[in-house]
């Protein structure tokens, strides 16, 4: 290792909050050992355009850990391994793209990556760790997804958010006795929804891992309604699906011709349950305000501590790892062991479990 | 006046941050009098169905002010004066039931209602007061659009609710170099997005008073795309209409036979957006979110103080008044004033004036 | 007035939510108008050490409307009219610098100054007026104490963070039976206490406009006490005082020796109380916590609209004028109107009687 | 078992956002096993006079997880086992009293106790297992603090109530180029002040853990002076204590002849900051605002699962145990292991190190 580290760090994927409070303690750790950081913009289009590098010292990071987004901004614009290239004929196809990647990162003198994503933007960073650049992984997920650690910064903070949603929802679902459907986010995982659900306290949870029946779902809320209790929320993973696949809602071609699915599976189920109980329902997506903003202050001592660690995993040269959760510390996963599979609730999940005991429905058989 | 008033309260139409605030006031008020309150429940229905109706003592209503909702519920079913009933032949026909009200309100020994309600509401108590009920009116709305009165509550807990989503889409925004389309409430008012357009740094607001011109929108974001600004916000009011009326989206329907409307005005000016700019656009509508929860404290405040004029006007006999926010004080105005006609943002809104001013566009020719 | 008009601006006297919308404003209406504007560093310190000055432009002032504090600094460092200055014997004298800050002021080509402030920024700011500088003030104040406008950005976040933390007093007060004292800011004023204590369901509220009878606030608190109200919040002002004169305490010197007043006023009501009425009874002193932070979207949204106005009221020339509240629309005072008086609670004010009217105690006769 | 079991539950010791939340799910939970609940008021007092017990139904709970303090009451009064009683002469004397609580439990049908409580409550409970009563413990603590669980509801609402106050300190410190000393609770370990001011962005953070040294204390302020960091946060625990001892701080007496502690460790800091330093610095002590008010949703589903967790636990007959976390799960460990030992900040704490690496100081030699 030389004695004055150059560490590159960039951050990829869907917007998360705490990627500011990584880029912080990367900064401020590696400072303090007289080593020097370039940002690169753009997740890894900063090593396809050199321009695209900036040196990070103190000064232009101190306090931006409570700041949404990320100074370095990401992209979906595509992997570095097939990257969409327009070519002479104005066609665009797939190309390679990797190796003026190897070699800017080279030429530039750095000696490793933290890259800072999703699976996807670690997979990536896999592979090029697989071809000689020395990387450390640091996860980024809102959805919890991400196998090898615990849980990662930007979900605690999304599932707070779709929380504090539900609790405004509920004072206008019990004041004009209304169903109030709430899609969130989580791609294939319902964890989003199943925190966020029993917290707020939604009488139903509709998660990818439990396929769902309408007419439980129904049943669950006209069972409330001779309780008395005469308004529901129920929160639906953007995942979520209904037993036997998917529902088509007819939409107002003439009839049986033409099937149209307006809106995501909120809306969808929104309008079964509109038309099944006969209850005034509304529906409402969430969407990016679960990922936007300022994180948490879990979240941003978590990525405060990532960062950190990351420098720590730098020195001790444990490149191809990933920062990890292991509570109450932090340790360190193989990259290869978090990138293959996406962690989704297990049915064994002590959120599930006090879930259904304390009487949520997840449109299923008990 | 009788030593001991017996005074009703209902609160009606849409949900609106303050309504137990206004309650909470009412009643420590009247109890401060020696007077008794009760609460009619769902709007009118309570007079309806005599059942309906409950005995407000202080300890009912103790510290409710900061929750949403209403504990009186509140109602969509329907006017008194022309209420939705099914007839034996099984038909909806419209009756007038409003006399059983008047009835049950003479019956009851209820000397005069205080009726907390938007303009639909306050019309219906003000044909009340004609038929022989006292009546004071307590203004509510989160639209922003009641004559009579500078502001009521409900407005700024919207206008902040939108502005913290905008901060966070903000975020994302910027890490994805996207455009955000953002629908908010207001009805035929743009006072929502005005208000949290200007607040939140929109580059484009969208109201109903402005028709706006999708080029000139287009023309705007593009601006700032040449600036380096590669990202933006656009608040849509959910009222906001095309110049020359309404824009029409091509649904997936046969070539040419079919035009189906998707989704809000915000997710149409999104499409227009992305096929005009080719810039990443997303759309978001606020929805309930708006309506739901806690107060701000200057809405509870101000609620607070109109719950107390509203029995200080029952003290000095002002029936048929509204109460009324002329800063810095509360004062009343005749309730036939404020429900005519609907407000608007004039031209020469100072926060128009503002936005205009900072470099925001509104679609329009300057 | 020239074409491009030269405008420097500056924040002085205590932090204030909102002053970086106020900057925000001016400099983009500026921008829009063509016109330059310049940040003045630490107050008028940047007009003696004319080091201290930065062009703003657009990049640097976008969305910082919503950062707490002020990116120009602003300084307790004193009155440039009288400056104390060490002399060469060391001591420490009053000077008048004030023509330095002319001179740099003219040299520099500065055609105007934008100066926000409170009531004491504001003097210095009318007397330079008054020496040759076209002066347009911005009115900021936590503690509303300002003539001439209704209100003034920084109160509306000051009265929420102090309802805030009256909502969490109240559920700590009501587990233990607990009497929780707190005080507030507002100098000689009572509103940050009067409208924060009515907020947040203060039993006593102790105002500088009201002195107090410690036998009165005990009363009211046993009274509750009866009504099975075991616990009580008792706001009190920074500047609240006793009838007759302060209240002394005594410290732990020798009996009828020494007296000596421990904490401030919150304190020592506090200990009057366990003394008085046996309860448990804690106090706490929110202190800076009022003044710092992100605004309020109320806040925020003023203070942006009388930024955009002040340069409105450079192109009309209205210098020695101040940017004023008169809702629902701004407007301006001469700057000689608004400094002169401070602005206490009116014993006809609204919020008082609302505060009376729903059973809050002054620790005064009725 | 009995078919139907009859839960008693209690709250005992300091406040703790999340309390309601437990006893939310333990009713619901043991309302859908056709169980009983009651709740016992004031900690152990509502089983000294048996009048203070109430049934538990759904209706009574739901939708109280996010309510601060607790609908049972907590209890400063005393342990049961050594009971302070005046006796016949007016003297207080302790009494064990702990028989008529058995025989309460015994005679009112109860099958087992719940208790939700810090050290001192969950060592009451097992004192009570050990006679009798078949007891499950909930820990709850804002100071984590207890052996046996990861973490406990109620310290992150805490650490982020703390965080966000420093947030609004950071602004005004920058503003005025202050240093601004927060006092924090924790009790005897520097958990609390630890995670918010690493969080919050400290300079530096003093924890009982490590005796601090006053002179490293403004060596490290003054860093930041040269490097132009004019402002500084210092986070300091109550429990902090600098080398060799208690620092006194010089009162108003004679010179020489009196030493008194003006008020707490953190104004104790301060002055000596300001002394040392002559830098501007204020202090201010952030107290009950800790313990109060609504939980993080972080810390209400983890109350919410430690409820559903104690049902559980007594459906298995693990009496004696108390509910702990070992993430990503509930678990349960003895309540003899739980209560021995206070858990301290370990020297090789990842957040310990995280400081230190982004060159917080803590007073101490590195």
């Amino acid at each position: 290792m030389s004695d004055r580290m150059r560490i590159a760090i960039n951050t990829g994927g869907g917007d998360a909050p705490g990627l500011n409070a990584v880029i912080e303690a990367v900064v401020l750790s590696a400072y303090n050992k007289n080593w020097e950081v370039y940002g690169i913009k753009q997740g890894y289009h900063g090593l396809l355009d050199t321009e695209d590098i900036i040196r990070l010292d103190p000064n232009k990071v101190r306090n931006i850990s409570n700041l949404g987004g990320t100074i370095l901004g990401t992209t979906n614009k595509g992997n570095p391994f097939e990257m969409p290239v327009e070519n002479i004929a104005g066609e665009v196809e797939k190309r390679d793209l990797s190796d003026r990647v190897v070699q800017n990162f080279h030429r530039l003198g750095l000696d490793c990556l933290i890259a800072v994503g999703g699976d996807g933007s670690l997979k990536i960073a896999h592979d090029f760790h697989k071809k000689g650049i020395p990387v450390i992984g640091v996860p980024k997920t809102i959805d919890n997804d991400l196998s090898g650690t615990v849980v990662t910064f930007g979900f605690d903070t999304a599932v707070s958010i779709a929380t504090e949603a539900i609790d405004r929802l509920h004072s206008t679902a019990k004041s004009h006795d209304r169903v109030l459907v709430v899609e969130v986010m989580g791609r294939n995982a319902g964890w989003i929804a199943l925190n966020s659900g029993v917290s707020g306290g939604a009488k139903v949870i509709l998660i990818p891992e439990i396929p769902f029946d309408m007419d439980l779902v129904c049943e669950k809320i006209m069972e409330g309604e001779v309780m008395g209790e005469r308004y529901a929320i129920v929160v639906v993973a953007e995942g979520a699906v209904p037993l036997g696949g998917r529902i088509v809602h007819k939409g107002s071609g003439e009839a049986g011709r033409q099937e149209v699915v307006l809106g995501g599976i909120g809306e969808v189920v929104a309008q079964s349950i509109a038309a099944k109980t006969g209850k005034d329902t509304r529906s409402l997506v969430l969407g990016h305000l679960q990922r936007g903003g300022s994180p948490t202050t879990f979240d941003r001592l978590l990525a405060l501590r990532f960062g950190a660690m990351a420098i720590r995993l730098v020195e001790e040269g444990k490149f191809g790892h990933m920062v990890a959760l292991a509570p109450p510390n932090v340790s360190s996963v193989p990259l290869e062991d978090a990138i293959g599979t996406s962690k989704q609730v297990p049915m064994d999940s002590d959120t599930l479990r006090t879930a259904k005991d304390i009487g949520i429905s997840f449109g299923a058989p008990e």
